[in-house]
């Protein structure tokens, strides 16, 4: 009881309250537009809560098996999103809100934290060394990413055998690189795809670890729910309000996965942790990148309704330059608000030509 | 008088007796082709002592309001070159010559700033934090200012409302960033888009303040009348010496209004002080991005000759190739005149390309 | 007889067994197939001895001398190979070739090296100034090469004379920034086009003065006789094969002129001699870029097969991802064996693209 009241003291558990309203919206038929918003709204809290489970279990696990857990089910919500997408054959809101995810955490979060950080504390500064390594590989990474879209188009159709042979051959080399990061991981204390959990814990349950394996159970079935019920709405709502699949997809989407964690980092950055901060940013951008990518690619072969990783221009443009700026902003060590807010101001220059393009 | 005979005795003020041959070309009617070379050479020496004046007036007002002036005076020639051209409806003009004052900093004066100060200090060394502070601004406020135009084409024709919303949203971004960047002036010691005006004093003349107002005055109205001498030339020079409108805006129009500021960059590199020929060229490139282009947005539109912030491929390369270029060398705190050298190079290539492109 | 045995000792030097090979392939015309094969073989062994012969003259004439002999016959066997295709007219293959060495140095030699360098001694450090500044001139002068492509499409088909002008005014800036290299080079002991042999040297022949020149000799002439071999069977593989003429150009010709000094990186890399390491990959992309490349675009006009600096969109792509993550990596002054592993699977990952491209 006082653990479950530790857990709705926290604000953004609030949001559970938009469950049985989700529910209710689909059972009795309030119309597409209202399930969409219960849904959207649902996913904050639950996906918040796959991350506090995680970071409780590993407690138990000890740091090592804890940055394992936490280098897999980091991004679990985003990633059960996407397959209930891609299920539905939604592939360019898929591959909108994987660049979406990585540009949310890389300009909006990081712009944040960094803002927010730097009104509070002035000048702030952090391991140059660490973080320009982690920037480095997130920088590799994505132009690994980035190359099948700029070599597709010459190379045949979107569906076509060899276009597919591309992705496929990306993918493993992604997921290799993902395996070498884990056993990196495993061997050193800082790792570039994982950030250490424990420090990252704002709150403290004091979960048992049953209990701690029962919500990391439930709040992923919940989210597995809304997210059906949200990508049942998105068509509707797509056409009803004149907003592109494309905007829900790079802005929307992964902002509703992450919020939980994007606050997390904002939090530490104003207690003066900007390490830590600048850790998750970019380790939850490597994870997206090196493991829900390629996992999307492999599944959606087995479902049916392949995934290619070819992003269209724009998407390549937000992503390349998104982890450009990061690095940069990374690799001097120091941050001061004005570096967030320009952040912060080529995402809303980004977000303005993202929902000006015609769908 | 003898603060007149010291401004005579600055060489590039001698350029002062162009101003009578403009207007005796003007007005006995000597040919457009005349008209054009005069109004060139006498905005040189007229845009130095708004630069002066501005300088010698920050005396009086102190460093933080000095920081002001020279964030929103540093680059009046400029402005007022520019307004003139879009009252006369050169847009492309207008486009090509701000990108040509952010490569002629970045690449030219930088270039020639460490080229020259390194012939005769060797290698020299400079505030790796705060050029790379500086520079990583830079950056990013560069990609905000290219993605209006890479997403332009796919939103529709540059005359289009959505593109034309497109640019305001970008210029609103902008100027908010400039605002803050105001803000952030006023209260540190080191701003990225203005550079302490006392350390560029290369000359004093020891101006008073009603002399310095005088001064500012009367060579704001000299650069006013030749910008319309030059811009009413432009046309006939354009199609009678097969030099297209875009290699006129994007080389000689920048230049003729940033040679003195690009000769005071070189000065003080020349006496070893690279931090501050670095700081020249990278604020006056940040207030060229963030206060110039977005008041021509918004003047223009009063203006009834709306300019967007839809840049060409090239300017667009060119401009991504000068800050990345200016960022790595000023991110590492150090230059020879090798570097140097290349960044030259690199200005001479892009020019013989705009040189050969069709107009 | 004693310096004999030293060359055959060393393991890669067993490949001099492909010579009469390759003699025997084209006598008795055993078919193309073999002759490609016996020829690329018999390259490797005698690039490398054109490298130790220059090696050891470098001892008899001093550091200075040996710092220019390296950079002027460091890519020989490269330059030769591709002199020969510009005689068959293979253009497209050159200019994958000059791209292919780039990216072969900058990702995959690099890559190789820190990784193995890193499974072998952990996290290895070296001379961040020096690295960084190395890289900026590198990532500059890319820049400038990239350019004509960029430009050649808007100003003219690539026969035209005008695209051919902006190909010459590149390659004189290329070259007097080579020059200029070359008296940076005389004048400081660290140098960005050339390794200081000596220290590269990883056995010693001891050879005698007239002992390297004849090695440098006959090992010229044999790359020149081996390279005719070579591109006059290169048609016959890529059309019988189905590998494309691009793929050859831009993965296998770098590979077969460069394996020895590839293999000296490595060498060093894992005596933790990270410095030279880092060294000889960038300064030998120097050399292709500042050097030859421009000395084929003369050489080719006087040949009347004039070779033009227009590269396709493909090899911009790679030259810039490659350039862009070399500069990173060494600007840090650290590297570790996942960021080796990064940059080896970006030229995988490039390796599958170019593979899958249409010919």
């Amino acid at each position: 009881m006082k653990k479950f009241l530790a857990i709705i003291r926290k604000p953004i558990n609030w949001l559970i309250v938009a469950l049985p309203f989700a529910l209710f919206a689909d059972l009795f038929h309030w119309g597409d537009f209202w399930i969409f918003i219960f849904s959207c709204i649902g996913i904050i809290p639950m996906a918040g809560l796959i991350g506090e489970a995680t970071e409780s279990l590993s407690i138990y696990t000890g740091p090592k098996i804890g940055g394992l857990l936490n280098a897999t089910l980091g991004n679990a919500a985003e990633l059960i999103i996407t397959l209930v997408a891609i299920q539905a054959g939604l592939l360019e809101l898929v591959k909108a809100s994987i660049t979406g995810s990585i540009l949310g955490n890389l300009l909006l979060v990081l712009g944040a934290s960094i803002f927010l950080g730097g009104l509070k504390h002035g000048v702030q500064s952090f391991d140059r060394r660490q973080a320009a390594n982690h920037a480095i590989l997130l920088i590799i990474v994505v132009i690994g990413l980035a190359i099948p879209s700029l070599f597709s188009h010459s190379i045949g159709p979107d569906d076509s055998v060899e276009v597919e042979a591309l992705s496929i051959g990306v993918a493993i080399v992604l997921m290799l690189l993902y395996s070498l990061g884990l056993i990196y991981t495993l061997k050193t204390a800082s790792s570039p795809i994982s950030y250490s959990p424990a420090d990252a814990t704002v709150h403290q349950h004091g979960l048992t670890k049953g209990e701690a394996i029962i919500v990391l159970a439930l709040s992923t079935l919940a989210v597995v729910w809304l997210s059906e019920l949200l990508v049942g709405a998105v068509e509707h709502v797509v056409s009803n309000l004149g907003i592109s699949e494309f905007f829900l997809g790079i802005i929307l989407i992964p902002l509703v996965g992450n919020v939980a964690e994007h606050l997390v980092a904002v939090q530490v950055a104003m207690k003066n942790q900007m390490d830590l901060s600048v850790e998750i940013a970019v380790s939850s951008s490597l994870q997206i990148a090196l493991f829900v990518a390629p996992v999307l690619v492999f599944i959606s072969l087995l479902m049916g309704n392949p995934l290619t990783l070819v992003f269209n221009q724009f998407e390549l443009i937000a992503l390349i330059a998104a982890v450009v700026v990061a690095a940069l902003v990374s690799s001097d060590g120091e941050s001061n608000w004005l570096e967030g807010a320009a952040l912060i101001g080529v995402y809303l220059i980004l977000g303005v030509g993202f929902f000006l393009l015609p769908s």
